[in-house]
């Protein structure tokens, strides 16, 4: 592990650090074709997150954060290094930028609580059918364009042993630095991928055999208790107050509703998501 | 309804608005004995958490808000109005502060989506007893110190048919601005009570004929499907991390646990209720 202290803020080696909460320079916005917008990293903020990020597809190439810090993540980092190295390059191969406090809440732009960071390339995206082939639970999200929802929907997938997360249109980014905060990381462990075709998709979902189970909070729609038992479930899930679109509740095989209390909200989405998955570990298809 | 226009973001009427975010003299923290402390107001945010601040034991005495929520709110805070007007006072007695988006940003020190604010005194606290009284389902807390989390932990109980939320030692204050807009203004609705002893009280809780099941995530523990079909059940939840304290444990007749994936963490704690409380509903004990 090399480890590189950083005096001066402005020291262009930690610029994949620099001005998080930037809405428009901020390095973990994906990179457009022509070079737009951002630098097409993720980031991953504290010490268990970094770890998952290293135990991920995400190899990190460089890590920002105060001593102490180091010293908790000395031993995953020199992995990431040995991975890393070259024969161009004997030693290990990941920066570990040390600053104070003070310089790394200049270089970010907020004063970081967590006090380390680790940032990756994106690497190329998942494939639906390489995602799809091994599982026998996902969770199929359509307008979810909040990040912190998505966050908590890969933790609830995660805890719960759902395989894999999909993308219809109109969600948010899930590797947006809030979404893998929340997700304690397991958005960049769970498998996730973006449909082209929406909801034509949903075809390949089925050619794949999984009964797909769209969440409402219809009193018409079946009881999801009723709803879980095949051999390979999706479950969709919509945004809060819109829900699920017509055409995308029509191209799947069963409506299904959380039995709830008359005259209140639908629950958060990510909680509904974690009913339905906790329904699935229930019914005894899955290891317990 | 008294409409009364304030241009002066330094009016002393709407006091009862100011520095909402102001750690040390926002309004709505506990007023403590001697004048110490916040003013004992609550506050809440939005349209519909006004609506439900209206419809609670938490009687707003004034809103402040821009003219187009004035418009929303109209017919609602007319109620407000009658149910409020005393004898010295024959009109409507609940004053609408109209302001712009800008004056209002001053007096509350940041800038409100949500367009409006209604404010009410905290009226005496319930005991515990009168809320375990008529109650099925009840949920208590204890060192649950998210404001979010226990917002999050109402909102999920009105959808699920808990019928009060008891806090036990460690609690943050479910009073809290965000605490009530993250509930959707439930913290106003479902009953809620504080216990004296701690956990000396959950003997009250046991006198009331209420089964107390612990949540955790210990693999040793009954199946959370196997735990909830008494006549009335109290989950507990403690604070992600450390949970619930031993003690506490052992006072309550069962520990059970959700099902979940080797080696991830825990779920949320408000997640984790969520599915409680789910389980509940889904043993046909409660109403569907």
């Amino acid at each position: 592990m090399r480890v590189i202290d950083i005096d001066d803020p402005a020291d262009e080696r930690v610029d994949d650090f620099r001005d998080l909460n930037s809405v428009d320079r901020r390095p973990d916005l994906p990179a457009l074709p022509g070079g737009r917008r951002g630098r097409g990293l993720v980031i991953a903020e504290g010490v268990l997150v970094a770890q998952r990020m290293i135990a991920s597809r995400f190899t990190p190439h460089a890590f920002l954060g105060v001593s102490r810090r180091l010293d908790e993540l000395a031993d995953d980092v020199r992995v990431v290094g040995s991975d890393d190295s070259g024969p161009d390059d004997p030693g290990p191969a990941v920066p570990f930028y040390r600053a104070t406090a003070e310089v790394m809440a200049e270089i970010v732009g907020f004063h970081l609580n967590r006090g380390v960071l680790g940032v990756a390339r994106r690497p190329p995206v998942l494939q639906v059918d390489e995602v799809l082939a091994g599982a026998r639970t996902v969770a199929i999200l359509e307008g979810v364009n909040d990040h912190e929802n998505i966050g908590s929907i890969f933790r609830n997938a995660a805890g719960l042993g759902v395989d894999a997360v999909l993308f219809g249109s109109g969600c948010a980014d899930p590797l947006y630095r809030r979404s893998v905060r929340v997700s304690m990381g397991h958005a960049l462990l769970v498998p996730s991928a973006q449909f082209d075709q929406w909801p034509a998709g949903l075809e390949d979902v089925h050619r794949y055999g999984f009964t797909t189970v769209s969440l409402t909070p219809d009193p018409q729609a079946a009881v999801l208790a009723e709803s879980v038992d095949a051999e390979r479930v999706a479950f969709l899930v919509g945004a809060e107050g819109p829900g699920l679109a017509r055409a995308t509740m029509r191209a799947t095989h069963v409506q299904a509703r959380i039995p709830m209390s008359r005259g209140t909200d639908s629950l958060n989405v990510a909680t509904a998501a974690a009913i339905a998955f906790y329904e699935r570990v229930r019914s005894g298809t899955m290891v317990k």
